[in-house]
């Protein structure tokens, strides 16, 4: 399924269904990609006035590190659903005998580890984008200051569900050492997310 | 335009657009109607499956709940874009003579009570899903756990998207006493629901 293809209307449907997928990576990346875009937005409305020159240097990349994030998250709202559908499958490979046991468990951990991983990317990316929202609330079209503080909101539930995400999936993960790697980087991403949503929201407070 | 009717690609670079519309508050809307869908999704996963029995009476109408307020937030989304286009047009109202100007100023202030209201209802319909979602990542499927969670976090963050649009245009409102009515109800609203985020969250981390 070409989610970005679909009605919102539709979309939400599908993940309103008892069907496993798409769930909340998907919709964390979802979640993530509208971030982004009221980042783009609140950019652009700083770049298109000429009073707010000064601060067009700092702003106009951080619109367009939104695009490429906002792109990218797209792409993984996809791939969260097809990764965590090859988990499904390799659970239903055959074991009756102890070759297939060990193929099927092997496939297991192997769909669990790349389901794992999507959401990931998709906490990073949603990060990513995070990082700049202080800056962006401060030197942005003071207009535009609730939609850069709705931004940070929606990056921040991103990173947050797709950290869920990655938990649930690295239990399926039998190399213990990449578990404990990625649970790490999960835990410092969603500590930064947090710290970065507060600091966004303050100085948003202090302009509306 | 009907953003529910909008391809999800389409929907993000209408957000990203320097149109002040849609903005921040059809975005609150619509992270608010993916959060109760994620809500339905959990309460279809439990309510499908026998060995959840003892659960079904309580999760069924949470799954019932959520779909209704998807439905008010997908048309909130739509609602929130229209009334912000009004306090632009107002805003373009001729102000020559002291009639125009005193009929401006009427407009203005009436057209941002209309677009404080629209968020503020998208805050307590998301709000309301919110207040099921300690149960839900309780008695829910607990494969389903991690859904839970995402649907809290974007249910939250909807809630305090559209509180920032709420402010934003009370500081237009005329009517001191309507206005304080109602930064007393959003602060309300934005309190519970940062309290009902983290009581779902730690149960949904002892359940994955």
């Amino acid at each position: 399924m070409n989610f970005e293809k679909l009605s919102f209307e539709k979309l939400v449907l599908a993940l309103a269904s008892d069907a496993p997928t798409p769930g909340g990576g998907t919709a964390a990346a979802l979640a993530g990609a509208m971030g982004a875009s009221l980042a783009e937005m609140v950019a652009a409305l700083t770049v298109a006035k000429e009073k707010y020159a000064a601060s067009h240097g700092a702003v106009r990349p951080i619109g367009e590190a939104a695009a490429r994030a906002r792109e990218k998250l797209l792409r993984l709202a996809e791939e969260d659903a097809t990764s965590y559908d090859a988990v499904v499958a390799a659970r239903r490979l055959p074991k009756d005998t102890d070759g297939e046991r060990t193929e099927r468990s092997r496939r297991i951990g192997e769909a669990n580890r790349v389901a794992a991983e999507v959401p990931m990317r998709t906490a990073r990316e949603a990060a990513g984008v995070l990082t700049f929202l202080p800056e962006l609330a401060e030197k942005g079209n003071p207009n535009a200051a609730s939609d850069a503080g709705a931004a940070a909101l929606l990056l921040e539930a991103a990173v947050q569900a797709a950290l869920l995400n990655v938990g649930i999936n690295l239990s399926g993960v039998p190399d213990t050492e990449l578990a404990a790697r990625m649970t790490e980087e999960a835990d410092r991403l969603g500590h930064e997310a947090g710290r970065l949503r507060e600091r966004t929201l303050a100085t948003v407070r202090a302009r509306i």
